[in-house]
């Protein structure tokens, strides 16, 4: 990392630049900008990052963040509770949100299985998944995992795991993007499309 | 700002948010990124952030950042003291020092003149400048902020200043960039081309 003036100030933009999508460029940006925050703004953003650690933690149901026992969908009585999206991330919750038609409420698998990460089934929320669908009281658990290859193999490797216990596994639908061109549709999306053609 | 799960989450990717470059997608990612991190790993970040603004002010001669009382050019005995290089942020120094030719000192306005936006010429160190010019020790001036509007009029500002002070006072060359193509170039960076051409 290039000496950008203070040593104070370089060390900070080697933080910055261990952040996701962030340059050394853009480090370094960021660096500066903080020299031009008021001490409080500085404050503010470094106790944000305090207490987003210090008080955001996993949902005792569905390892969502939260700040509470449970989160806001496991806490939420007008959700279904019968169906269960799992994910692979936090994040991918909130694309499900904004389609305002999900009801159920989630589980947080917290990464996906790599063997070449060194990231086995272990190092996931699988065990708390299989004891809330041995509850009982689960009708359909669906995988919405990415649809890349550790996507769809975490994706296969939990639902064998949950055969047993009777209850209906589902997978998201793949297919043409809403809005996309078929010109444009890479050959497995448009295999997909083809393959799971329904009629009208 | 969208709710991501936990408030405090929420806060910090607002946070982020505020930072330049940032939009809220990325905010977010951020955020998420703080909770995938150790705890020693998000205090050195916040750590970074405290220490910055608490350990970093301007040198006392030209300005630039620095956590001692002089900046490591005004501190350095083998620079040319007798040529100043006036920029308009600490970050145009690291562009200065990258060419490995100039071997003056510089002085850091922090800002351009800015009417617009409010900002009058005793809002920038314009006065050190022409302190550091009265007592004497200066030969040469050299106007390096950006070639746009308001960097040009806080050059043309300046400039006239120091014009009873009898130092020399220069600006930087504009014209076609090394590598450019003629084909791509702008009109007035053309003109200027054309204008300040010289003899071969």
């Amino acid at each position: 990392m290039a000496d950008i003036g203070a040593l104070p100030l370089t060390l900070l933009s080697e933080q910055f630049a261990r952040l996701p999508g962030i340059g050394m460029k853009s480090a370094q940006r960021l660096a500066y900008h903080v020299m031009e925050m008021s001490d409080a703004e500085a404050n503010e953003l470094a106790q944000a990052i305090l207490n987003a650690k210090r008080k955001v933690h996993t949902c005792k149901v569905c390892c969502n963040f939260t700040e509470n026992e449970l989160c806001r969908f496991c806490d939420d009585a007008r959700r279904d509770r019968r169906t269960v999206c799992v994910v692979e991330a936090p994040r991918d919750i909130a694309a499900f949100e904004r389609t305002k038609e999900y009801k159920g409420v989630y589980h947080v698998l917290h990464g996906l299985i790599s063997p070449i990460n060194g990231v086995g089934p272990d190092a996931l929320t699988i065990k708390q998944l299989l004891a809330r669908v041995n509850s009982g009281d689960i009708d359909e658990v669906i995988m919405a995992t990415n649809p890349t290859v550790e996507g769809e193999a975490t994706a296969m490797y939990i639902s064998k795991l949950l055969k047993p216990f009777g209850v209906k596994v589902t997978r998201l639908a793949f297919g043409l993007p809403i809005g996309g061109m078929l010109e444009y549709a890479d050959e497995i999306t448009l295999y997909k499309a083809l393959e799971n053609r329904s009629e009208i």
